[in-house]
């Protein structure tokens, strides 16, 4: 288990700044939280170059620049699928945070939070999250649920180390698989607990629906790392759902507004809003 | 037909000069061209919504540098799918070039170069880049085609305009299909045409063959503008085949090396060379 701490200088952090809910901000009383959309990609929009396996897209200055949004967020939030091939830490590593320089009190550590229908993820205390729980490094994960018993093994591991299990209806009513997820009662079922950002990394099912005609007026602000590589075909795609208009003609699925390109290294990190 | 006149500004160009075959250059004795290979995408590396509808991704100065880049360079080349869907001009609009202020003796506009492997091109003096040529404004195409007899109304036409077809064998010897393009030979052919600089604009079958790790060494530079848009799935994607490495695992398809990102309006300029 690793305690490299990263460091992501001041003079790197105002170009975001416009795309982040500000420090000590005003909550307005929604029943949402702010959501961003972060996420890295090869020139062919591929997360990963094949369904489990671990890609390094990005260079070193993106990986600190990820840790340091975790820190400006309540939660982070992924899909079961990434969960399981990445076993990730889901902390944050940025000098000063809790357990990173800043104390023992978690200041700064996002909540993690893993999206698992079925509660299938089988972690044990050796997973390198609950790890990092015990060295002070990070929270417990909250996963959301609706498998309305989900296994004692898992869910004594979760209390044990200040995580839990949250169950709740989260497929839509018109879903076809009767699995779509419903963002907006998950959305607002964070923001009961709590939670007033929330900052969404993947994997592709996660980010795919997100960006959904349905949901994509969900997200207040998308952060993107490009990397100058084509991973090829069969990759782990970015793609949302085909767009129809009232015609019946394709059209773009989803555009951004407010955008600001900013290179970064050898990569490119793009802000923008989703155009309503 | 449209005569609009584009501008790319003096000042906006600086930043592609070191991906380009220089003003003037002494033309080395190699048997190659200088390839550029430009073309626009969506985030999802999409370059049109659907095959064979036209896409409008990037913006108006975007649009220009297309038109400046072809003036840059001797040819411009595109497969027959791209031919038939658009019916592109195929010509260089910016101020001052032949035909658009420049005078009538066609400086600055590039030989248009088709692949039309089975000369199944059906186009007519009507069609757009006939009726540019007639008009003083862009040159007849020169079409790349392994068809020893194409038919004779096509070769009429072109020759008419002052284009030709040229045949030869560009299969590779161990093509799968038998029409796999042996992208050595083809662009020796146009280097024996005395085409000392070739930009390759797509569409998406001639890019991703070209990305092959059998052909794109045989890329000088890449320039490409990305827009902030999905497009969704079922789009026409840029993606190279799979590479693998020696042990048999998936590796990155291509990476690029002298990266630089150029915001570019709402898009985003990539300029590259392929790391070998």
């Amino acid at each position: 288990m690793s305690k490299d701490v990263l460091d992501f200088p001041e003079s790197e952090r105002p170009f975001l700044e416009p795309y982040l809910l500000p420090h000590n901000a005003e909550i307005e009383n929604t029943s949402l939280p702010f959501v961003t959309l972060t996420f890295a990609t090869s020139l062919d929009s591929s997360l990963s170059i094949a369904p489990g396996a671990r890609t390094v897209l990005s260079g070193p200055q993106s990986k600190a620049m990820t840790h340091y949004l975790r820190s400006r967020h309540d939660a982070i939030l992924i899909g079961v699928g990434t969960a399981v091939a990445d076993n990730p830490g889901l902390n944050c590593r940025i000098q000063g945070v809790g357990g990173y320089g800043g104390g023992d009190n978690l200041q700064g550590q996002p909540r993690p939070i893993i999206i698992d229908p079925t509660a299938r993820w089988d972690f044990s205390k050796e997973t390198q999250i609950f790890q990092l729980v015990r060295n002070g490094c990070g929270r417990a994960p909250y996963i959301l649920t609706w498998n309305p018993s989900p296994p004692t093994k898992q869910k004594q591991i979760l209390e044990e180390h200040g995580g839990k299990f949250i169950t709740l209806d989260i497929t839509t009513p018109e879903s076809e698989t009767g699995r779509d997820l419903d963002w907006t009662a998950l959305l607002r079922t964070l923001k009961k607990e709590g939670f007033n950002s929330v900052m969404i990394e993947g994997g592709s099912g996660v980010i795919n629906t997100l960006l959904e005609p349905s949901s994509q007026a969900l997200i207040d602000s998308v952060i993107i790392t490009i990397a100058p590589t084509w991973l090829g075909q069969g990759g782990v795609v970015v793609s949302p759902k085909r767009r129809f208009d009232a015609s019946g003609n394709a059209v773009a699925a989803s555009r951004l507004a407010n955008v600001k390109w900013h290179p970064f290294g050898e990569d490119v990190v793009l802000c923008g809003r989703i155009n309503p």
